[in-house]
Order: C-alpha cells, then structure tokens, then sequence
C-alpha cells in the first residue's frame, strides 16, 4: 500500500518471520509473556547455522573448546560471581495498578535522558527525578512509590530443601570458570587457551521488550580466553594487525561527540586503546564474523564503555555494534578484559587454589632463614610461659632478633629476654623454580538471538518488488529447492529423484510442486534459498537441469549426476555459481 | 592392577571421561552438586555429533520441523499439560536428620521391591510397607515421617510479580504443543507433519543417581507426529516392515518373565501389539538410528509399559531399552501414543480452538431447523416476561416443540404456553464439506545424556591391553590427528601444514608431536580419532604422507594433495579405510 506510512525493517521482517516460521512471540495461545520467544522450522535452521558458523570461526580453526553445562546453577557460584550483587535493575511500582516499571527506562522515556545517563544513577536521584518531572504511570497516572533493586536472575531450589537456592544462568561464563582447573588439565597445563559455552542463558527483565533484542531466555556464546598477563602474545595478531577497526572512543563520548576513529588494530595497541593483543584480535575476527553473516564494515563499530557502564567484572570493555533500522546502533557482542576477577573470586569462596604454576625461566636462588626455639633451653628458662614464647618467636622478624643479639646480646619479646642460647637460626639456600598465579582473562561475547536478527535483516532486501533473503550461502536454512517444470509428464517423479539423491548427499533440499514455477522461485526467494534446481522436458531427454541463482536469478544447465560434487564445492565456498553449468537464456 | 575386583565399564567409562575430557560432575570446587554434569572438550562435541546424526535421521530426511523454544515457560502451560498434577514423585523425610528421600526408592532398596511394583503403590500403601517392615534412614537410623509427594519441576516466578509462576520444562514437547497452530500453518495446514525439539530440560529429582543416566538438568529430544487418526498411512514404513524388532510385552511382563517376542514391523502391527503405523515406524527408525551408534541389535530391545507405569498422556508406550554394563536394560527412547490429550488440554485451558479443519471427500446435505421467536406476537402476549421467553425458546427442541404443536396444539414452556403464532419455524439445506478434529501425536522421545552415555560404553574397547574407543566415524569428536614422526628435520612443520590444510577444509583435526609417535596413537585411540596422518622422511620426498586405521592399526599411504577428498569421502561413508591409499608394510 503506496499510502501506507513506510514501514520499519522491523515491522516487515518481523510479519515475514511469523508467516514463514523463522521466529514469533511464545505462548501466544495463552495471551504471549513477555521475553520469550520461539524459532520455527526455518528460525531455528538459521540459528543454528550461525551457530555452527560461530564454531567455526572462533573454535574449530584454534582448537579452542567448547564445553556444556547447565543452564540452573546453585545459587554459591553467583554469589561468588558477584551476580547477586550486582545483577539487579532499578525498578518503581504504581502505588495505584500495581504496575511494576524499570525505572530507568522510564526516566529515557519520559526524562529525554540516555541510558548513558540514567545508568550511573542512585536509586535517591532516580527517586529525585521522578518527583521533580511528576513522571507518572504511563498505564493509569498513578503515582510512583519508593524505586528498589530488582534481582535479575530467576530464582529457584535445587532439590527437596527449600535453602538450596539455584539460578538460572544470566550468562554461559561462570559454567567454565568454575570448571577453570579440570580444563587446564586439559589444555596439558598450558596457557594460553580458550573455552565456549554456547547455550540458553536467562534474565529476568521487569519489562522486556524490542522483540529478539532483550529476551528473558535467550542464546548466549561466551568466549574466556585465559592467558598469562606477563605473557599475552598473541600469534594469529601478525595476520590481522593492518585491518582496520571502527572506534567510538570513551574519550570521544565523554565530550559528547559520536565521531568515529578508524584505526588499524596495530595503532589501537600502540596507542593503548586496546589493552590487551588478544582482545584486539577476536575484535577483528568478531568484525569479519559479522562481515560473513552479511553486516559490511561500514555498519559496524566499537564502542567504549565507559567506566560506570562497564559490567562489576571488567576493567575494559568493548561492545561491537551493528547498525539497524528501527534501534540504530545496537549491541551484538562484548568484549570485555575480565583480569582474574572471575577465578580470585571463585578460589575465595571454594577454597579452592585456582592459581597455576608457572616455571621460571631459570631457576631463583634465594636464602631463607628461620628462628627454631631450643625447648631444652626455653622450658627451663621459662616454666610456664614456655609454650607462649614459642608461639610467639614463629612471629619474629628475624633480621630484628639477629640485630639486637648483636647489639645488645638479647631481644626484649612482650617482656621476655631471649637469650641468644634459647633459639637456633636456620640459614639454608631455597631454589624458587617458578611461581603461582592466577590467569586473565578476556571475553568476547554474544547474543545468538542479536546474531540471528541482524542476519535476518541485513539479508532482507527487495528485487523487482518482491522480497529476496540474500542469506550468506552458508547460513541459509534451506539450500536448494527442486521443482517440476510443471507437475505432469513425469516430471514430478524425476523432480523427486533428483531430491532424494540430495537428501541422500547431506542437503537441506525442499520439493515444491504449486503453483506456477514463477511462484514457487518467489516462494523460495522469500525464505532465501540459494539455488533452484528446475526439472524440465529437457531433463527427460538428457539428464541435465537448470540451476537457478536465488540473487542474479540467472540460470545455468547442468547434468543431474554432477550435482552432489558441485553443490559440495558452491556451499564449500569453492565454486561460484558461473562455475555450476553452462549459461541458459531466460 | 590384575589383583583388583574387576571395575565395571561404568566405573573405567567414568574415569577415562574425567581424564580425556568428555564428562564429569558439575561444581565439583563446591563440593559437586546432585544430578548436574559437565560435558568437557570431546564430550559437547561428542553429544553434538549424535544429535546432529539423531537430525539427519529424524528430521531432515523426512522433511520434518526442528523448533526452539524456552525452557521456562509459564505455568498455565504445565497446569493445561497434567504436569503440575501428576509430575510428582513420592518422598519422605527422617524425622532426626531432616535428610528427604525417594519413597520408592527406599522401597527398592530396603523391602526388595521392583520399580514395576513400586510405581503403583499410593502413599498409604507406601506408608504401610515402610512401618512393616522398619525401615529407616539409611543415613542415621532415624524413623520416617509420613510419605508425602514432591513436585519435580522446578519453579520459579516470571517477572517482578511473585504471582508469576513458571517452571523448567520437564519435557520439549510442550513448547510444541502449545504452537501447534502457527505449525500447522507452515505445514501449509496438511497432515500428517513431524516437529523436534532438542534442548535442556529439568526435572527436580529428590536423590538423583546413575551418573548421567538420571539428571536434574538434561537434553531431550522429542518429536512429536501429527496426524490424522482416521488416516494413519504411513508412506515409508513399507521400506522396514520387514525389520524385526525385539518385543519384551506386557502381556509376557504380567506373567512375570522378560521373554523377548521377536516380530516383523508388519506383524506387530497386524497382531496389534502396535496401535498405529507411523509408531511402529518410528520405532524400526530409533532401533537403526541406535545401531548407527554402536549398539547391534540383540542389545536392544522394546518393553510395553503396563498401565501404572505410562504416563499420565499416554495410551500406549514402549520403551527402547538398551543393554548396559552396570544397569542391564536402561531406557534411551520412549515411544509413547499421546492421542489428542495434549492439544485438547490446551484447547480446554487457553479456549483457543485446536482443530484442524477436514473436509469431506463428497460434501453432506442436511437439513437445519431453527426456531425463530417473533417478538412482536411475544412480547404483547407475555409482556414483562417476553425477554425470558426469547431466551428460553432458544434452547428449545424443535422436534419437540413441533410434535406438541401438531398433537396438542401449543407448547408449554416453563409454565408459559406457547402458540404456533408466536414462533417460526426456518428450514434451510446445509451443506457440511468437512469436519473439525483434533489430530493425535505419536511420540518417539529420546534422552541425549543416555545416548552419549551408551555411545561411550559400545565404543569402550580394549586391543592389547590398550584402550580403543571405537566410535562410528560420524561421531568421533577428533576426525584426525596429525603427526610428525619425530620433531625435528622441517617434520614437525610439514606436518603443520597438513593439520592447517585439513582445518581449512572444515575437518577436525588434532596436531601432536609430544612424545614417541607410538604414544601419540595411543592417546588418539584412547578419545577414538578414526584415522592418524604421520608425516615421516618420505613425505619430504614425495609428498606423501602414511594414513593409520584406528581399528586395525594398519596404514595406507597417498599424497597430501588427494586427502581432502579422501577425508570427505570417507566420513561420508563413500570411501571405505582401504580406499584411502596403497597398504602399507608396518
């Protein structure tokens, strides 16, 4: 409808996700809730894709690993974490509907304040706000009580004891710091190494909201790289180190500015922006990623967070945003330092050493000297007090009790005089041959769901007015669609065969015989398809069908039995789609 | 130790996945939490290949959906599913130590009892036994207090109102059921059509136990089959219905013996055994999908459930149950004919209409008679009671009505009577093209955690003396592991450059080149990398490099440059171990 007020990506991506089951909100039959939302058939085929394209980039290739735990943990890991402290959202209830409201989204909303502002507020200057600006309910006008923290984890109890509180995850990291040591093992003792965890995570939002953006169960891929801080170099980086970043710089933003600062990933390291060489190469590796998933550079950049936006763990930190239709820049991935918060907490509340050994490089001597009380000499001086003296001479500074014997041939301990004849001083040689330490770590991070989204709307596009998903090849849910000519004179059975044989080959393959051939490329080139394999009069007599391109909707002929080896190459990224057959006119 | 009492697999299975990283207890630096594991490096990728290869048998071959939903999900879903009802094991507690156990349990353990007879016991019954025969606390000798039930979900609320109970799905199939509309919709409202789920499920268990056979956090994987009742053709079963499968039935169970009943597809279903095609099905499909992972036939088998032990949905359930070393017969499947019960729980609790609309193969006339009340005879004629009049007549049988009207002339209505005049009588002709119904669902349903645990177990071998574990080669985690023969003279980068290569061309391989190159093969036939490439002098010369079979520990020998098609047709099962190069003498 040419009247129609133009329509946001969002809107027209969010109608075709519903009618052509990539994703739509939970539950609708019993009124939706709020945060959750379901992938259909083709939803969920994307997404796992992305996924797998993830593995690939960022694991198989540096033999990272990937591990999976639970999605419910007991409620100690977060306490350790230091989620259930910091893991909460300023929120005000009407005092009349019983409404309850983030209050910091309402302060942007009704407040024209940014969420840079509203983030570094205390409750009293929220409450301060909200009674100066007379903010009222948005639902009924009633006015707002007292703004309190709200935990945003969902709570529950592991087992039949109601004190054995547990959480479900907000994020997939803790799962692999808590087993840090058995992987270590696994890494043969050797830094540095990294470790993923791909799976639901869950955050109790008061008041979710922007569809995929801000779930309350949703897909989280959590990268911990750990490395040795005296060590950090980073091998692949020399690969990498002329590509170029975009920087929305902290000290850009704090003048109020959005300019971009584009830098090679050598001078972001050089200049110190980047504090660490392995951040700064899953930065870029993050950057082609999205590349691949269809977002190009110039779309993306990386923002700073500034020091009150920062998550409680990180004392750096990075979000690679995307540029999108509706919410403008929007996050996608954080890459944050963590340092060793994360394992000096956890070794603090298990007892349990997380600090590894690191060898010198060459051995340290050193002398150790220690007081030992002669008990023969000490309980006869001292009768009673023996067992005290003792105990307190382990405590001694020793350099102090050698200087005063020399001095004044005793040392006054809480008014006891020690005589030289009362202890004996151990020298010997001690060979440090390394020490123990606790590893760094940084993060790269990201929301599969973000992923999803971005590469659903990047691939949205129009063609002659119909909308084509120009999926990256190797993200595509369905990879080629077959189809009869028409659906008579045997050409549907052979159109069968010729699916079978893909199914047989591994392919995601679909069969459609309705409606008209053009119809049915339309239909394909709806949910992005890449290929059309079309069985026509002519395949009865030579065996070859068409191929038809889902972007330049260009056609190429080519033998049935040569199709599984070339369709192996074009989704391998080995052969283009000119390579597939000999060109047809159409 | 050959002095030691001989360890079951499940003890030295146990080990190895600790030490090589495929499995161990979650939290353990916490002192380990019940029911919750880690799936370590080799694990996740183990447990990923067999659901994927669980996906290429299921679910795209036959064109079926693959959903992804929430694992919370709000409790209206589970009071609609029975679950809140019935999802409720029997407990009881020690009145001195506080500790909670399983009744039914205790019961197993303390009066000899089978879980066949436990299942059906109420809490009286059980209450009886526990004092009749004494028993206590296996902990601290303590008297039981009286048995009651626990619900096994776990619960939580959803949002800032405590009043917004959800749980942890105890099962996928849920968050199937309730987007059964937007399903059948991209079915392009046709039946009968498959939809999976595969992900995290919980299930609160009092005192969980068996390692990974019994979770509080699992994966599950079920699919759920619509269909038709009136039409339960199954086009592929005629490929298998002369597949045998190995009954234990309930008819056999009552009796008291675990005699097998071996039956052809077709013979079970013609005898009845199996209620429905598409079931039995599903049930040749789960015995090869099981074989594909190792476990020959005789190892399987199919145990009917006896009423007590169904589930509160289901009308008929087998369970695949599948020899184990410790356990004996353990369940890995259940195939469990749900009927319509679960759509029309929700149609019953969201008043959403689930049915599916049917039409006639020739459409049906009927006629229709309706009573029409004529409000202006009524109302002069009753008056103050005209309205109640109206609404009374609507109720009326037209039958009746017209039957009193030709032998007495009038109706009485509640008192009032009624004249011919004050009502008339329509006729119309009605043509029904179809009817509405609720499809029924049969239900394979798998567990991931026990088909990863069985993999390990039929893969877990020994070869003098040495462990091999021998996965199929589709789910081996490594694929292939690279060596240089000794690390030194340019082998070890050759051999690099190999590793890259086969990275690059999307396989998993390993790089090792730390101790001798017959440790080396060890450790790789200890995780089960089918295939070894060793870099020696030779290659040097002339580009070739030795290829070494897992299982026979024979090797070939081919040049570099031909391995990735090799690779890719081996894994592909296209190429066999003998293909891949001229033997070797070793």
């Amino acid at each position: 409808m040419p009247s129609a007020k133009k329509q946001d990506k969002f809107t027209l991506v969010s109608e075709l996700a519903k009618r052509r089951g990539f994703f739509w909100p939970s539950f609708e039959i019993y009124g939706g809730v709020g945060g959750f939302y379901t992938y259909g058939p083709l939803g969920a085929l994307l997404k796992r894709r992305i996924e797998d394209k993830f593995r690939d980039f960022f694991i198989r290739r540096f033999g990272f690993f990937e591990i999976e735990s639970s999605v419910v943990m007991p409620g100690k890991v977060f306490e350790a974490s230091g989620h259930v402290e910091h893991f909460q959202e300023p929120m005000v209830e009407c005092l009349k509907c019983k409404r309850k409201f983030r209050a910091d989204h309402l302060l942007e909303e009704f407040a024209g304040m940014s969420s840079m502002e509203t983030e570094k507020l205390s409750l009293d200057e929220i409450r301060k706000i909200i009674v100066e600006r007379d903010i009222r309910c948005p639902d009924c006008g009633g006015e707002f009580g007292e703004p309190k923290y709200f935990l945003t984890m969902f709570a529950t109890t592991i087992g039949p004891y109601s004190d054995a509180v547990g959480y479900g995850r907000p994020e997939a990291a803790q799962g692999i710091f808590v087993e840090f040591k058995r992987l270590y093992e696994l890494s043969r003792e050797r830094l540095p190494f990294g470790v993923v965890q791909i799976g639901h995570a869950l955050r109790n939002e008061i008041s979710p909201r922007q569809g995929l953006m801000r779930l309350r169960e949703f897909t989280i891929i959590d990268l911990e790289f750990f490395f040795d801080p005296e060590d950090t170099r980073c091998t692949p980086l020399k690969e990498v180190e002329n590509e170029t970043l975009r920087f929305l710089l902290g000290e850009t933003r704090l003048k109020g500015s959005e300019e971009i600062t584009e830098l090679t990933v050598k001078e972001a390291l050089e200049k110190g922006y980047v504090k660490v060489d392995w951040q700064a190469f899953f930065m870029v590796l993050a950057k082609k990623f999205m590349a691949s998933l269809g977002v190009p550079p110039e779309k993306q950049r990386f923002i700073e967070k500034l020091d009150w936006e920062k998550a409680h763990y990180a004392v750096q930190s990075f979000d690679q945003e995307v540029y999108l239709d509706r919410w403008g820049w929007t996050e996608v991935s954080g890459h944050a330092y963590r340092t060793d918060y994360d394992l000096k907490q956890h070794m603090k509340f298990s007892r349990v050493d997380m600090r590894i050994f690191k060898p010198a490089e060459k051995p340290i001597e050193r002398e150790e000297v220690k007081i030992t009380p002669i008990p023969a000499k000490i309980g006869p001086a001292f009768k009673k007090d023996a067992a005290k003296i003792m105990e307190l001479l382990s405590k001694v500074d020793v350099k102090e009790l050698e200087r005063s014997f020399s001095t004044k041939g005793f040392y006054m301990l809480e008014g006891f005089k020690i005589l030289p004849e009362h202890v004996q001083i151990i020298r010997r040689k001690v060979v440090e041959r390394g020490k123990r330490f606790i590893p760094h770590v940084v993060e790269p991070s990201f929301g599969s769901d973000r992923l999803f989204y971005v590469a659903l709307e990047y691939a949205y596009q129009l063609k002659e007015n119909r909308v084509v998903l120009r999926f990256p090849r190797d993200i595509a849910p369905v990879q080629v669609g077959v189809y009869p000519l028409v659906s008579r004179d045997g050409l549907p059975e052979k159109a069968m065969e010729v699916h079978r044989m893909l199914l047989n080959e591994g392919f995601y393959s679909e069969y459609d015989e309705s409606g008209s051939i053009g119809r049915r490329y339309a239909r394909a080139d709806e949910i992005g398809v890449p290929l059309g394999i079309t069985v026509d009069y002519q395949t009865l007599e030579d065996g070859t069908v068409t191929i038809r391109d889902r972007d330049s909707w260009s056609q190429v002929r080519n033998k049935i039995k040569a199709l599984p080896e070339l369709l192996h190459g074009y989704f391998r990224y080995k052969l283009d789609f000119e390579d597939l057959g000999e060109p047809v006119e159409t």
